[in-house]
């Protein structure tokens, strides 16, 4: 048994997982983005002609997941485990996919976190020898959420500056153990649950902020690394706002980002499309890095990076109650 | 590293983490019941003189957590992470807790199977080297559930023979890693989801059932163990209804079961404490393996058991739409 645990929060993984297969699908708003050329498939209905968004965000999810199969000509029966969460109540994205998919379920909620948390979890699994190869995936619909979270987007509410767009979309991936060329995952902070006083729910980006930031200072610190070890250290749905209050919170620190730093949301839109400030959900990350990052990195543009997906960890019923908006972090590194 | 994985489903852990510290606590119902005097606490109101049921909930995960690490006297601090799930949307009772625990977060959805979800993943982290001490929770609120999956309680709507009672309470254990005496999380088999085609959110023991007996299934044929190698088998909140169901598809399999076989949620109640076919909830399992079975293995009149939590996977919005009701299980044996 290797020791792989560094300071409170990190993990050095001692047999690095590769992350070997992607699936990537989005939705017609994300395809029309900047990004939209690196996604495997680009639905041009949002209802994926189901007969609910939440049959449609299922469907999105099961997609993925063949995909990243597809590619590494595997089947569910080859995977150890699988690991998914979602932002639906219950997360029946997760559970009905699971379903479908037949592999032994190990179900997570980290709100938009999820992409790294269940990396993170399924890196270590593989590190620490259960199994040989995992399925991870996580999804939002722009459609699902915004109605079980605010309102229904038929509904058309005002929105102010600092909301965000749920991003509509999934992404899986396989995760191999052993030997081979390509990016693995190398290692893990698992954040706590910070609370800095937010309580808007149009501006999680501010709510999540301090939770990325507290994450990266974890990260740096207990593994003795600095930002110039990364090419690249990405946020996972801030926005323009959370991004500039991360900096801001990271540069009290000590740690001098901005050369270096990017935020998912900010990237998938441009700023016509309307989104305010940025994209987020579950897929936002997930489908930005999967998608578009794994392409600079097999291209050679990137060799290092650490993304840091946040998670704000409240519900329409903690915040009616006048309840602060928790959030929390998990920061992976991804390395060739 | 050593190879922990057995067959599809199951591993048998290589270093089997020792289950140290509990904190079990419950509400007015429960500690009228058959098992009263085997909780740490006992609560008059099932309020908590708190300002909601909600808060209510997350006063008893963080005092069950409080309870379990003052056994072992020991602080949040010494955690190597937190581990908790519970039922109410976006998970927020442990969400919360987790912020005034400050402890590297996992946070986990399985429903009613929480409770063995957290405790084969929070073993799997210990017996692979993740750590030395880990904190794990969950729990259930009668009034938080019922009117967040059906009614509100003060409805009074009538309920069908089916039907079971959420039980209100909370468990956490920290496990620990290395020597020393007691009992050992010695193997862990994390089922697929199944549905057997069962809709009705009033009956959701028949819609359990199958998932624990094909947990129960995946568990003897990989492990190559024979039901007599148990003391007690245990299903987490079948109720009277999945009960029987559960025998029967473990009959069919050729698996006799019946003389060492009991579920949680029969044996939490009295019969005239009118809770139809049972208990159910994330805190059904936990208090009454954490609380009352502790106690019978700590006496020496058990040895070795195997829990057998389930979870149903739906949500309002799924049954809504006419879906099924999916369902997981975690099998974990517990040995001194």
């Amino acid at each position: 048994m290797d020791a792989q645990k560094i300071g409170a929060h990190s993990i050095l993984l001692a047999h690095p997982p590769l992350l070997a297969y992607t699936g990537v699908v989005a939705g017609p708003k994300e395809g029309a983005g900047p990004l939209g050329a690196d996604f495997d498939v680009i639905y041009e209905d949002i209802q994926l002609e189901e007969k609910s968004f939440e049959r449609a965000e299922r469907r999105m999810m099961e997609e993925a997941c063949y995909i990243a199969l597809g590619k590494g000509a595997l089947k569910t029966e080859d995977m150890d485990f699988f690991l998914a969460g979602d932002l639906l109540n219950q997360i029946t994205v997760s559970g009905f996919s699971a379903l479908a998919m037949q592999v032994p379920f190990i179900g997570l909620y980290g709100a938009c976190s999820s992409f790294c948390e269940s990396l993170s979890l399924g890196s270590m699994l593989l590190s620490g020898g259960y199994g040989e190869k995992v399925l991870i995936a996580t999804s939002s619909h722009n459609c699902c959420a915004e109605r079980q979270f605010r309102y229904p987007t038929e509904y058309g509410f005002q929105r102010p500056g600092s909301a965000q767009w749920t991003t509509t979309g999934s992404a899986a991936a396989v995760l191999t153990a052993g030997e081979g060329e390509g990016l693995r995952v190398t290692t893990v902070t698992i954040g706590s649950v910070v609370d800095l006083g937010i309580s808007d729910t149009l501006n999680l980006g501010a709510a999540m902020a301090p939770a990325a930031a507290s994450a990266i200072d974890f990260h740096f610190t207990e593994l003795q690394r600095e930002p110039a070890y990364y090419d690249l250290i990405l946020t996972g749905d801030l926005g323009q706002v959370g991004m500039q209050l991360m900096l801001e919170l990271t540069d009290r620190r000590g740690y001098a980002l901005k050369e270096r730093y990017n935020d998912c949301g900010v990237m998938l839109y441009y700023p016509h499309q309307q989104v305010e400030a940025g994209g987020s959900g579950c897929a936002c990350s997930a489908i930005v890095v999967l998608g578009h990052i794994l392409g600079l990195i097999n291209s050679g543009k990137l060799n290092r990076i650490l993304v840091v997906a946040t998670g704000a960890m409240h519900s329409p019923t903690t915040s009616y109650q006048g309840e602060n908006i928790p959030a929390i972090a998990y920061a992976v590194s991804l390395e060739k």
